[in-house]
């Protein structure tokens, strides 16, 4: 068999495996609305593509969480999810960084604090409001900090091309917490509770990473409401601003 | 009932909403091993899970379509999933330009066209190799420009948190894609082919907006295989870099 053809057959059973997992009407368009897609389209239906949305939908973020850890076969798979994002030129120039060892969880956590009271505690404060401030920072860093396991999401300035990492960065991130989702583990995109200066502290890490995020991950203690969302048509525009 | 009491019930109810989609082991011990996730644990499945991670190992980045629109609560379906999206103190900064308007999307392909040449014909080569090139970027902005839709994702630099748009914006435009996927719809994020440059120009946009990306929407013409990804171990470290 040569290369075309082989590339051929693969193309076409990528085609059929795509067309059976796409249950959409899309889907069932592509094959003239015959198979299992065109049943679904007769139906009105697209059930994969329903679960897959309402998984998406009842996402919410969860920061703290149950003391149990998640089970490596499923931190593999969020991660192998997590990879599957889009990517420039196909360069993944991703880095995830698990952390489970408890004492690089009290270090995130002391530097967490260290930070929190630096913004809640304000010299001119008298002593009950810095002790009610105080609590309130050390039950909040409690919370934040709750999970067994935690995942940084670097992406590497050496990648084949840096200048796109800051899409593929939160790319991963998203997709990773979806995967987490998916398995029903609850998580939340850090940016400044653990920020990127505490994590580059607490790993001695140099210039060549940047930090994108970091994701607890675990069985939250409540899954939260759904916070108040826009409409979205004033999100959205037709073919001018 | 007072609103700590409402708020109580609808966090249960989000909490029972939650556990009954999210099939996973995680939610069986979140369960305490009982009812459907329970069930779930017990046969060491997490089938909804499989499903989800199956859409998203099977996404790629399709950039030729078939000359089908797609129908318009697809495309409602698809801009709702996007903005699940994680934000930063859920500022949604989000603007979707929708484009289906054949003039704009003629405009694109001219300003495209004009790029690809840039790019590819240089002034020392050759009558036979300019004409190669010629085609072959004519070639490329046919299929680029293939789709009946396109959405351009935007952020809005006068958001609450503007600092974080760079985080937000590509995490939408992932969800957005993924749930193209679930539907069974092809698509692609294009940064360069369909740069921001001409988007503004095109769109006579001013500095309020900064286009993320262009993602077109459609059924691919072929479904493509799977590019060569790193191991997975490469990507992955444990409690230090």
């Amino acid at each position: 068999m040569d290369t075309k053809t082989k590339r051929g057959l693969r193309q076409s059973l990528n085609r059929r495996r795509f067309l059976k997992l796409g249950t959409g009407i899309g889907a069932g368009l592509a094959l003239g609305g015959t198979g299992l897609a065109g049943e679904a389209a007769a139906r009105g239906k697209h059930a994969k593509g329903d679960e897959f949305m309402e998984i998406m939908h009842t996402r919410r973020s969860a920061r703290e969480f149950e003391p149990t850890q998640i089970p490596d076969d499923h931190l593999q798979m969020i991660l192998d999810a997590a990879r599957t994002a889009p990517t420039a030129g196909n360069q993944q120039p991703w880095k995830f960084l698990v952390v489970r060892d408890e004492k690089m969880i009290d270090r995130i956590r002391e530097r967490a604090l260290e930070a929190q009271l630096g913004y809640r505690i304000k010299e001119e404060m008298g002593d009950e409001a810095k002790a009610t401030a105080r609590r309130q920072a050390e039950d909040y860093v409690a919370q934040c900090t709750s999970a067994k396991t935690f995942v940084v999401v670097l992406t590497d300035n050496e990648s084949n091309y840096p200048s796109y990492n800051w899409h593929d960065g939160p790319l991963a991130a998203g997709y990773l917490i979806l995967a987490a989702r998916s398995l029903g583990y609850g998580s939340v995109y850090y940016t400044d509770s653990i920020s990127e200066t505490i994590i580059k502290d607490v790993f001695d890490m140099d210039d060549r990473y940047k930090v994108v995020c970091t994701i607890p991950l675990g069985i939250p203690k409540e899954w939260p409401a759904k916070p108040d969302k826009k409409d979205l048509a004033d999100l959205v525009a037709y073919d001018s601003l």
